[in-house]
Formats: C-alpha cells, sequence, structure tokens
C-alpha cells in the first residue's frame, strides 16, 4: 500500500475568486517521486473549527497530512493553535525559535514587532524545521505513526523545506518505495498519434507507468517505475526505462525535442547557438508571439537578429519586400507570401535563416476558400526557401500558439 | 447569516501535480455575487469511499454542495451513483436524457456507444439540468433543506449552467442578499500607491468592501454593497457605490483605464479606433511582447500596421533608421535610442503614433551604469517625441511584461 498523504492549505484568501492553492502541486509531485499518493486536498478559512474537523478527518484516513500557510504573526493565523488543540498538546514558546526570529529583524535593521512572538509558538513534541527563507519555520508532529507537518504559505519558504526537510523526514520515518522516472517531451504532432504510436510500446512494459499530457502542442509523456519489493534493484528499473525510452524515440525520431523540462524555444535556440547560426523572423497571425517566445530565454540576443510583424499588407511590401501582385493575386495567407516573407526577413537581417507566419486566426477575416485556422509558414535559408500548410483548431489565442510553436518546430527538425 | 457553500471537485487527475480545480474559482464568484460564501474546497480521487464521506461531512456544515466533474461515461465517474448511495435515493434511467444525448450524437454522424446511458442515470427526486454544451446533464437535489448540485467538469459546459441554472436556483429555493459592486480597472501605478490615494476614502464608505488586487502592474479595485437588512432599498447601494466610485476616480484621475473588465491592450485599442489612428511599434527589450497583447484583441489590424523587433544593433541601424554613433555613445539603451526607434517605427511604417521599448531585462547584459531592469520608452506622433525612463523590479518575465504595460498604459494616457 503507498502511504496516502491529505493537503489542508489554510487561509480566507483562498476561497476567493481569485486565489488558488498551487503549494499542493509542487507537494504532489514530491511525494509522487518517493512513491506516496495525495488522496484528498482540502481548502479551509480562517474557522478554526472548520479546520479542526478537516485536520481531525484527515488524521483518520491518511498516513501524512500537510497543512500548508497560516503560520504568520497575526491571529488570523491559527494552525499552530488548532493543531496542539486537536492533538491536546500544551503550546510553549521556543525561546530558540524566538531569538532566530528577532536576529531576523535586526539583520534588516528593524526590532520584531510583539506580534510575531506568536510564530515562536511550538506543540509540546514537535520538531521545528528551520526556514532560511522566512520568518515562521515549519513544524513536524508525530501521532500514532502518522505525520503532521505544518508548513508555511509563500512557495519561496514551502519549497525547498519540502525538498531539504519534509521529503528526507517521511522517507525516514515512514520507508517509502523507489521511483524513478523517464520525460519525453514532443513537438509538431496530436497527442492521439504520439499514443497511437507509443502506446504498443509502453503497454508491453507491464512495471512502467505511464502518464501523457497535452497542452497546445507540445506533449509530455512520463514512464514511473517502481521496484515490485524491497529487494529488486533501482538498476532494473534504469536498465528497463533506458531501453522504453529508446524504443520510443525509435518510432517518434525527430518529434521528441527534449528528455527533460525545456521548452520548445529553448531548444530552438540551443541549435541554432551549436551551429553558429541567426535567426530573423516574419508575422502577422501570431503577431509577434514566435519572437516574445524566442527572447523569453535569456541571452537570446546572441543568435536572433530580429522580427518584423508586417499586419497590414503596405508593412509587407515595404518592409519585406513582398511583391504587391503576389498580394492581390494570392491574398496574404497564401504559401507565397510565406516564402516572401521568410526570404524577405533573412535578407533585410542577413540571417542565416527566415521563419514567417501568415494564416487567418480568426474570429475574422475568414472567407469561405480561407476559413479560420489556415496558416502558412515559411522558412528561407542558404538552400532554399519554402512553405508549409496548416489547418488548425482553437480559438483565436490557440491558433496563435499552435501556429508559433509549430513554426518553431518545424525550424528545430530542419536544424536537427 | 450568509449562505456557507462547499465545492467538491472529483477527480483523480485533479490529485496530480498538474492540474488544478479552477472551476471552483468560477462557482465561488458566481456566489460572492448573490452574497454566499464558500466555507471549504475540497479534491478527492475516483475512490467511492472518499468522495462519500466528503459529501456526508459537508451536508453537515453548508447549505450548498458542489460536486464537480464525475458525470463522464466511463466506470471511473461515480458522482451520480455516489450521491444516489449517500441520500438513499434510487437510480432510474431518464427516457428524455437519453434521448438527449442519442440525438447529439446523431447530429454529429455518429452512434451513441452503449457506455453514455450511464450519463442519463439520474436519482429519484433530482431536477435534471440542461446541458446545451456538452452530453451530461447536470442534476439538482434538494435534501433537508440544502441543495445538492452535481456539475459537469468541462469549464465550458460548467460555466453557463452555474450562470443560466444555479444561481437562479439557489435564489429561488434558498433566498439570497442582493450585492451590488462596482470595478476599477488601473494601469501605470504600484498597488501601494494606489492604495495610499484611494484608501482614505473608501475606508470612510462603512457600508462598503473593498478589496484589491494587484497582477504585474495592472491593479483591480472592486467595491462591494450587501443591503444591512431587507429593508434597504438597492437603490442606496447603487447611490453610494456610484458615489464612490466617482470620488476615487477624483483622485486617481486617468491611472483608471476601465470600469469593468478589459484588458489594457484592449482600452487602447478602442481609443486608437475611435481616433482614426494608426500605431506601428519597436520593440528590443520587450522582444515582441508589446505587439503580442496588441495583436491578441481581434480586429487590431484596423489600427495596428506592424511592428518591428529589433534584438540586434544593426536591425535598429538598417530597419528603424537609429544612428550609429548615437549606439556607440550612448547605447542600444537610452533615451535618444528609445525616440529614435519610435520615430523609425513612425516613419517606416507612415503610422500616426510610433511606440518603442529598449531595456535590460536581465538576467545578463547589465552594467553598473545601466541595471537589470533599466528600460527606456519613446513615443513618436505628430506633435513630437519624447522618452520615458523606468527602473523595474522583477525576473527576466516580469521585467519584460511591466515594460509592456507601462509602454502600453503610457500611450493610453498620451491618447485620452
Amino acid at each position: 500500500m503507498p502511504i496516502r498523504a491529505e493537503i489542508i492549505a489554510v487561509g480566507s484568501e483562498l476561497l476567493t475568486p481569485w486565489r488558488l492553492d498551487t503549494n499542493s502541486l509542487f507537494i504532489t509531485r514530491q511525494l509522487n517521486l518517493i512513491g506516496a499518493l495525495v488522496a484528498r486536498k482540502t481548502v479551509v478559512g480562517d474557522r478554526a473549527e472548520d479546520l479542526r474537523a478537516s485536520i481531525a478527518r484527515a488524521l483518520e484516513t491518511s498516513d501524512v497530512v500537510f497543512l500548508t500557510g497560516g503560520l504568520g504573526p497575526t491571529t488570523d493565523d491559527i494552525n499552530r493553535e488548532v493543531v496542539a488543540a486537536v492533538l491536546e498538546r500544551p503550546l510553549r514558546l521556543d525561546e530558540q525559535v524566538l531569538e532566530k526570529i528577532r536576529r531576523r529583524y535586526q539583520r534588516t535593521g528593524m526590532t520584531m514587532p510583539p506580534n510575531n512572538q506568536r510564530q515562536a509558538l511550538v506543540p509540546s513534541g514537535a520538531q521545528v524545521l528551520p526556514n532560511p527563507n522566512g520568518t515562521a519555520p515549519g513544524l513536524m508532529l508525530e501521532e500514532s505513526g502518522k505525520l503532521i507537518f505544518l508548513l508555511p504559505g509563500p512557495p519561496r519558504e514551502l519549497e525547498p523545506m519540502v525538498v531539504d526537510q519534509v521529503i528526507p523526514a517521511i522517507r525516514t520515518r515512514l520507508g517509502t518505495e523507489t521511483t524513478l522516472y523517464r520525460q519525453l517531451k514532443i513537438a509538431g504532432e496530436a497527442e492521439s498519434r504520439v499514443d497511437f504510436l507509443a502506446s504498443p510500446i509502453y503497454r508491453s512494459y507491464a512495471d512502467v507507468e505511464t502518464t501523457i499530457l497535452a497542452s497546445t502542442g507540445i506533449i509530455d509523456l512520463f514512464f514511473y517505475w517502481r521496484p515490485l519489493d524491497a529487494d529488486q534493484p533501482e538498476a532494473e528499473g534504469h536498465r528497463l526505462l533506458d531501453e522504453l525510452v529508446a524504443r520510443v524515440r525509435g518510432v517518434l525520431g525527430d518529434l521528441v525535442y527534449a528528455e527533460a523540462e525545456q521548452t520548445l524555444e529553448c531548444a530552438v535556440g540551443e541549435l541554432l547557438r551549436q551551429q553558429g547560426k541567426t535567426l530573423a523572423v516574419a508575422e502577422s497571425c501570431t503577431g509577434g508571439l514566435i519572437m516574445q517566445m524566442l527572447t523569453e530565454v535569456p541571452g537570446s540576443s546572441d543568435y536572433l537578429l530580429g522580427g518584423f510583424v508586417t499586419y497590414s499588407n503596405q508593412a509587407k511590401i515595404d518592409w519585406l519586400g513582398v511583391k504587391e501582385d503576389d498580394l492581390s493575386v494570392h491574398g496574404a495567407v497564401s504559401p507565397c507570401v510565406a516564402e516572401q516573407m521568410a526570404a524577405g526577413a533573412r535578407a533585410r537581417s542577413k540571417a542565416s535563416i527566415g521563419l514567417a507566419a501568415t494564416g487567418i486566426a480568426g474570429p475574422g477575416g475568414a472567407t469561405t476558400e480561407k476559413p479560420v485556422g489556415l496558416v502558412y509558414l515559411g522558412i528561407s535559408d542558404g538552400s532554399g526557401t519554402e512553405s508549409r500548410k496548416l489547418q488548425l483548431n482553437g480559438d483565436r489565442a490557440v491558433i496563435r500558439i499552435r501556429a508559433a510553436r509549430t513554426a518553431l518546430d518545424w525550424l528545430r527538425r530542419r536544424l536537427v
């Protein structure tokens, strides 16, 4: 039986229409990696009664209970008091914790407000988890073989505390399974097609669990392996996963762009940098999105010379040298205009490669011959210029993202 | 006492590290508008035992219970069965619902798979909530004066069902308070400064509750009014809110860009369209983000001629006519280059206005005189060309967003 965990996020602001409990995603990921499952997530406000009921119920059904938030210095921050009450343990003032909080204030030239003394209250028998990134320390309690963690709400305080202190403590106290995993990042193909190609392979690995996730043109394949019993060596898991990844890559070929968390634009940038090539972009329907993605990568100015967003026909003519005749005969959304945009961007920037996109993102602008979602991409480099036709689904925003990602992926596959 | 609601999101995928229950935000907002509060949110997987316990507990403490998801055609979709079991009501096959599902399949030229018959199961006494946007209808049940709603998981199915059917049903059955509200959208100023200016005013309105929310350069002020008792007329609330909004606008002036949900780029677009003006953009550090924001607005091609992303010095010289001497003497991040970029974009596109941004988004590229976050904006129009210096905080992504939004806001305030 895997370890069952429950996460209780505390704070009335999480019950407003504007705030989501995102800490639970981070905790879930860390728990999954040691083979533990999250069985329930709850969000409660600052009402002691609601929190008390949630903690009591969580302790009935879970092995590990996380409380996030509610460790601040105000009277709204009730987690310490409520946990102490539920477990019937007195709260005492921990002088060492208090001293650390005082010193933290001193370092910034301030005096500790009296409120903050509350953050040094520790339920009897609790272990203090130091917080190098904030005032409130975390707390760990054991009760009838179960573990309870009180963690600060700010992610930059919570995340290192989970990785450095909480996960090792769970492994030590409860013993955990090893989980090994591999990740493949895939672009330029539909999820159903990727799964059609990959599933006959991964289904034949009974010991490996596979998850497939798709998000607007990017697909993630995760393969997890856990030992069947304590004697099964980790090396066997690594061997199985490596073999599976090699076989899946065999059928997916250059659809796979990375074996770790990485954006497509970052992968494209690395290839350009390695090959000493430079890029210029010409965009119409994507409206700057391709450039915006590429420039999100720090250091992208090393290979990216610039881009033209030619939203009007006149700009296509004046800035990129697109032929007026072709615009009137074939229209702005046509293979020849996509090619002239790519060639124009390359020529005007003296870049090694020109990349272009022109299309109809909608909702307006469509005709019977040219429906919403029709996009032409163009690429121009030393070996010539060519275009590619796409018919994309989705609303305006989705069509723009898919067009930009398909353009980047086309460029990537030509560079590979 | 306000109505207390609990939202239970059902689905094992919501207990993975990748998916958050966002439907609860929408439901919370709609409930808050009728004066109801969300007291707890829970996420449970597809285990009947966990779901049963959550429903039973929710019915103990809340007046209204929402179950979202879990209405699909597979055996993982257990909400109908579990609710029927908890309330001890038999499930029967609703022929009308089944017929609707069959017809939905026929319209797309398909035959209904036998699985989908499950979606026509209705607990005895439940009211069916038609779903014009999907297969599974919603369900409403009354139990000892409490209401239970079973709603489909996809937001485009859930959201109209909540607005059109659920909220009216709650108002009818439970009676609710009126809540009136006003919203102000503000750009171009820090949250603390906005609050410093506005709080002396809104604090003097004891009957109005104020919420302030900030998100990377955009601030939302919400003012809520609820009658103190059933006799207090709504007209009084409207009068109070209108007066408060007028006074807050009096101190905030043109910092306020909208009185309803609207993006800054949409507000800028409306002004350009109204005034018959056209725009061209020249970007360096924002890397296409200004253009990408502007082109997210459908129909933006009416006023937006195009943009240059000049990531290299050579592109600034060749495409925009920035003087090589100024680049070498003052550097690319300087007031004169920002002005020449704006003037160049305007001249090369024959637009009424040119807008430019050049700066250091980081993490690299900084010097002692020019730190990360230093940005110069430029605007050029018929009346001349000028620049503006910004020193922005945050990481690369945040600096880029703040620079783009400040540029758009500067343009907006000149157009007002």
